[in-house]
Formats: C-alpha cells, sequence, structure tokens
C-alpha cells in the first residue's frame, strides 16, 4: 500500500551488493527492486516539542557514579565497552517516530519514562535494533562538549542500512541531542574523568510477527551520567584467547554497532570470568588472528629489531567495530609520525593497520620484543592487557608502572585532554556556550 | 545484592565450557563462579491467574489469512519460515515474568494488549531474545492440537541457555500454552491447511543499560490464526547461493533460535528478492557447503549408481537450526528404511545427514542424478526448489508436476497428516477434547 504512496521514480541502479546502496540527498533505494524512488521526510529539528518533566530529579552525587563497578563483582570483572553499574536516567529523552509511508516525524523531548510496546513488535523477535554509545564531557570552565559526534551518526547510519533499518541526516540528529543535553545539562558530573553517557537507539516497532524490513521504527535517545572507567590509576585486564565462540565471521555483522552483537556474548564472557580472565580476546581463523577484546578494539605495540616500535591494531576487515576511540588513537599516532608530535612518545614510530596473529604475539612476548597491548573504546578509552590465557598457557605483556605502556600513555594524555577539553580541538563539539 | 539472597552452595564444577553448564533439579550454576546453587522457583502453572478480555474480537474469516501473502509482493516473495502476513492476534496472552532473586513469577492470561517498557530494557539495546514458531491445528472432528511441543520446550531452553536467560520447565510452559490455546480455540481455523501460530517468546528486561545476563525477564506467549502457505498446490521456489552474507558461522549461535539470527537476514533477502531470487541459499566456507535455506533447514536428494535415493541434509554442527519439521522429515525417511513404509517412497532410501557442496550439486544436476531439494520449516511444512543462482549461472533442479519431488511427496503427506490427525500419531498432542 505504501508503494503507491511512495510514488516511485524508476531509475537504474547498478550497484550490489544491496548494503552498498546510497540514500542520496533526495531519492533512495527500493527495498524490493533497487531502483531509486523520491524519500520520505528526514529528521526536521524544527519540528521539536518539549514537554517538560514536571517532576525533575535530583542528579545523584559523583562518587555514586563509578562506571562498571556497582554489579562488576557480579559479572565478575566484566571490563568491557559498558559494564554495569548504577543507571541513574535522566529527567528527559528525546524520540521520533518514523513510519515508511510518513518518513521520520516529529521529533519529542519529553520526561523519561516507559513506552507502550505491542508484543508482537519485531525488535522484541527479531533483534531489530542498533545503537551508539557517546560521551557527553564538562570542561573546567562548566563548558559542556560532545566528543567526534559525527562519527557515531555515520556508523549509526551505516548500521541501521546493515539491518533494513531507515536512513537519516546525522547532523539534524546531533542537534536536537544537543537539545537534549543542554536541557539536562545540570546532569553532566563536573569531576574529572565524569561525563554523561548518551545513548541513541533505533528499534523496529512493525506490529506484525514477520521478518522484513519494518515499517515502523522509533528512534530515541536516553542520558546516564558515570563516573570514571577507573576510579583511581589504571588496573591492567586478563583476556581469555577465545576459540570456542566467536563474536564476529566474514559476511556477518561485525562491523556494525548493532544489538546482535551483543547478546551473544554474555556467555562467553561469563565462560572467561569463570576461568579467571576479565575479558573475551576474540580469536579469528586456523591462524588465530586476534579481532577485538570483549567490547573494544584492540591493540598491540612490538618493539622492532632496527630500533623502531610498531603499533598495530587489525584492518577494518568486516569483522571489527569501527570504533571512534580506535580512529581517534590511529589519527594521534599517524598525526605524531607526520610531525605533529605527542610529548613522550618515540619519534622512531610505525603504525599499522594489518592482521596479527597469536603466533606473532606469543614470539614477540618470548623474544622480549612485545611493548604491550591494549583495548580502546568509548568506556574506559584505553585499557591495558597484562596477561593472555591462550591454549592452556598464559602469555604475560609488560604493563608500565601506573598499568600504561609507552605508547598508550601519551596517546591517552593527548585523547583525554581533547576529550575534556583541556586541549582544545575540533573533536570537542560544543553543546553549551 | 541478590547474590545473598541466594544464599549459594559451594560445589565444585568440573564442566568447560559454561554452555554445558546443567541446570539440574534444584541446583543451577552460579553465572559468576560456575558453581551449583539453589535454584529459584520455576514455572508453576497452578499459580496461573486468568483474566477474560471483555472485549473479544471476532476471528477474521479463514479466506483472508494466507501465510505470507499480504505483504508477499513488497517482502518480493519471500517465502520464509515467516512472512509477512496480515496479522490477527488473539483475544488474549500469557505472561510470565522472571526475576534473579525471585524466579518464575505468576504466569497470567490476559487480554492481548502492549506491555510498558522502559527504554533502558535491554532487549532493546542488545537483541536479548529468542522465540519459537508452532502451530496448532484443528482435525477433523474439531478438536485442537499441537505437533511435538516438547521439541520447541527443548530447543526454547537450549537458546535460553546461550544468550543467558532463564531455563525453566517445558512441560509446565505446554501447560499453560494449552490453557491459552483452550480459551481461544475459537481463533483455531476449520479449514485443512489452516492452523493457529503459536509464538512463544523470552525477553531480558532488566531496566539498566550494561551487557550481562539480565535481572529480569519476560516469557509471554501470543497466538495468531494463519492460513495456507501454499493456497493452492506448491509453487517450487528461486533460491540465490548467497557468499556475500552469512547466516551462522563455526561458534556463532546458527543452531540457537535467537532473535540475532534473524534481522541481519533481511538485507541478504532483499538483496536476493533484487535479482529474481525468492530466499538465500546460505553457502558456508571455501567449498560452499549449503546450509539453510533463508528461515528453513534444507534437504537434497540424489540418485546414486547403484540404483538407490540418497535424502541429504546438513548436520547439526553448531550452524545449523535443529528444526522440528527437520527432525519429522529425518524420523519418517528413517523409520521407512527401517521397515515403517512410507505409500510411494523407493525402497532404495538411504538418509544421510552429511556436509554437501555446491560442487556437488552442480555435478550431480549435470550428470542427470539429482532428483529434488526442498527446504522444510514449520510454515511451509515441504518448499521445494527449483532453481539456484550460483556465481553468476543458474542451476536447474528437477521437480514434479505437482511442485513436489519423489521423495518430499510421500514424506510430506505422511508428515501433514500427522499434523492434521488424519494420520494418528505421538507427534499429535491433545489441547482439547
Amino acid at each position: 500500500m505504501f508503494l503507491h504512496a511512495l510514488r516511485r521514480q524508476r531509475l537504474p541502479l547498478a550497484r550490489w551488493p544491496l548494503h552498498r546502496f546510497i540514500a542520496t540527498k533526495n531519492v533512495v533505494a527500493d527495498p524490493m527492486t533497487g531502483e531509486f524512488m523520491p524519500s520520505t521526510p528526514d529528521i526536521q529539528p524544527n519540528r521539536l516539542e518539549i514537554k517538560r518533566n514536571p517532576n525533575p530529579a535530583t542528579p545523584p552525587p559523583s562518587n555514586t557514579l563509578v562506571f562498571g563497578h556497582t554489579f562488576v563483582s557480579w559479572a565478575a570483572g566484566a571490563h568491557r565497552h559498558l559494564t554495569r553499574h548504577r543507571v541513574a536516567q535522566t529527567d528527559h529523552m528525546l524520540t521520533i517516530p518514523w513510519d515508511a509511508v510518513s518518513g521520520w516525524g516529529t521529533p519529542e523531548i519529553k520526561p523519561y519514562g516507559p513506552f507502550q510496546m505491542e508484543p508482537s513488535s519485531t525488535v522484541l523477535h527479531y533483534a531489530q535494533t542498533l545503537f551508539e554509545g557517546m560521551k557527553a564531557y564538562r570542561d573546567e570552565h562548566g563548558k559542556v562538549t560532545l566528543f567526534r559526534p559525527d562519527m557515531n551518526m555515520k556508523r549509526m547510519n551505516n548500521s541501521a542500512r546493515r539491518i533494513a533499518l531507515p536512513t537519516f541526516n546525522g547532523e539534524a540528529l546531533i542537534d536536537l541531542i544537543k537539545q537534549l543535553v543542554r536541557l539536562d545539562q545540570h546532569w553532566v558530573p563536573k569531576e574529572p574523568g565524569h561525563s554523561l553517557y548518551v545513548r541513541p537507539t533505533l528499534i523496529g516497532t512493525q506490529k506484525a510477527i514477520g521478518v522484513g524490513p519494518p515499517n515502523e521504527a522509533l528512534l530515541f535517545v536516553i542520558l546516564s551520567p558515570v563516573g570514571p572507567y577507573y576510579a583511581s590509576g589504571f588496573k591492567p585486564i586478563a583476556l581469555y584467547g577465545t576459540t570456542e565462540f566467536v563474536r564476529a565471521a566474514p559476511g556477518g555483522t561485525g562491523a556494525y554497532k548493532l544489538g546482535v552483537n551483543y547478546a551473544p556474548g554474555v556467555l562467553p564472557q561469563k565462560a572467561a570470568a569463570a576461568l579467571g580472565y576479565a575479558q573475551n580476546l576474540w580469536l579469528h581463523g586456523e591462524e588465530h588472528e586476534l579481532t577485538e577484546v570483549g567490547t573494544m578494539n584492540m591493540f598491540v605495540v612490538f618493539s622492532k629489531e632496527d630500533g623502531s616500535t610498531e603499533l598495530v591494531t587489525p584492518p577494518l576487515d568486516g569483522m571489527i567495530l569501527p570504533g571512534v576511540t580506535r580512529d581517534s588513537v590511529l589519527t594521534l599516532a599517524r598525526e605524531h609520525v607526520s610531525g605533529k608530535r605527542l610529548p613522550n612518545l618515540t619519534e622512531k614510530l610505525k603504525v599499522s593497520e594489518r592482521r596479527v596473529t597469536m603466533k606473532e604475539v606469543k614470539e614477540a612476548a618470548a623474544a622480549g620484543r612485545l611493548v604491550e597491548m591494549f583495548g580502546a573504546g568509548t568506556a574506559a578509552v584505553i585499557s591495558p592487557v597484562n596477561r593472555i590465557g591462550y591454549l592452556g598457557e598464559d602469555v604475560h605483556i609488560p604493563t608500565g608502572e601506573d598499568g600504561m605502556g609507552p605508547v598508550s600513555r601519551p596517546i591517552w594524555t593527548e585523547l583525554v585532554g581533547r576529550q575534556w577539553g583541556t586541549i582544545p580541538s575540533e573533536w570537542s563539539v560544543p553543546v553549551t556556550e
């Protein structure tokens, strides 16, 4: 029925496979034929309706906000992108409905509260959900900023395309997220290392038990103040080299931030914890290539025979999540190599996006050429690793006195400086004056 | 906090990996330590509370119920386990809440209607959902039955273990499902080939943005009358041999009926449809092993040089969903081989669960030894295949005059006879007298 409403323009489409379909300014690809057709309305920030919460809550004291702490004893020391923490939602949330006929509807900022959801909604059956994780920071002058939100919007749209949920103008959503954060800005903690976690989520809400592109969806954004991941100093973590389970596979969804990548990881995480490891190190293929750490991207540092140092992370080959922290680490390291030096970082640095196997890691460790290893993600920023359980033995990895290594420490310093606003950069996007 | 409430018994646990943990009668494994601890209460049918719908609806006329029909032009001929159809929910639904402290709570049968759901519920972010698909049939005498519901309960518990959702007594849930179906029994269509689709679903409802085993969950069952998959005769389908995307991978979740296996399949389905194929034929590995068809299991029939016929389906190697129809087809074929003959089926039949590659299929087709190929699932029961698009060319597959082949036809006849009650069997479980 809505196909008629869309009044398709028939234009040829040469691209294949379908996940390369491009939603250009005013045309989108027909889900069936691949032909371009006029798109329905995009997100329109000027239509925003704000309904203030008549019963605002008092934000919890910052010292009760310890990221990943509250449930950590139960979840067995899980150091992950998002571990369990006492959740305090702020007073408001943003919702934007979508349907296949009308496109994106009226954005609303309204009191945080439950949705009415049909039992037949497709998200509850077929996992039609994707999300982003971002943080709003308060700098020393009180100004609130977001960190590289354009990266999250780009990834969110890529995720949406992968599971046939609607895409949208990322700038428009950033505009609305800023308005939401401004309204709840007193929830952004003042203390260094604290932040306001921002969770945009997009779900399929079609009320019909059928597998297919949903004809209804809901985008919502909720906010939650969080404490620092490491309350005092860095605590290196031990990883379990996992071959029994996979996080991702070629042709799968590992490169997208979809709900489907998370539920299956809980059991392997419990399994690793039962053996005394904090996280899974996901190993791929017969050569046991390193891919990711729990829900973080992963970096390994080798010292080479010529005296140089190589910073390695697996390439974005379809199995690796394109993390914002991953990209930031790579960008800072490459800027350093090209002359925009970071203090206290070796000038003989090589930056590689390439495959790295457990064999290479083991041999480097045995030869004393393994410098350090760390996870990178929004929650912990940098998470040093001191041990990998692999095929029945432990591979030990050097860590510095404070837990950080000689490459991660200067990169971390620059990165959190840019996040907290002590180092000015274009990555920091103002939300308030 | 609830760890204290559980007052753990510390007992050693030797089993590994964790997905082998066994929930025995009164003890379950601690999610962190793997130690056994006393379990919380299981589902208790005697606590059922029934709240009748004060505004019951009139079931739609059966001729409007055509399985997979209503949206089929949009979803491009998708012949899948569950295609889009006009959904009519019955008057009632069953809900059973669970939490980590109290275990399974009071089962309720109440009017079908929306849930109140927190935006932070883990199912909406991390895809903590699993489901089952069953059918209730009405026989020629008016009696309503379920088909092999024990198989669905076993698989549902396996699915729950895989994503750390709570398990339960399958017999207890069957008891409650029977009570639900009995209450809405006038919704079970009388016409042959029609049935009442039963959808048990289990979701994680913890109100906290953290990845981990949820401390709250909800099991619900909804019902929907459906028409026959093939309104008149069988219509063989064309498959696209898919190597660009995967449905499952070793170490993944393909063997479990989880929501996560479905959302990622929508885009490949659209891609196949855009090329003129009804479904994806998921090919695995370098040798392009056949695994599943869309969301159905798959069978291939070869004629051998010695005059025998081989019925082949891929083994349950961790990537294949253990389908109830798959098991029923295998069981009937093996009973035939062992002497409990099916009419009109060759006596020289061999039944194999083994790997089968596209090379073998192509060579058999070229040599005239490919007898037939079909998908097997709850929706279509048997779905014959007449063509496979593979590496740029089409492999053609014989089909009989009515669309069925010489092996599938006698098996289908016996199977639907047992489902509809015209052939008495233990597989048919009475719901009403």
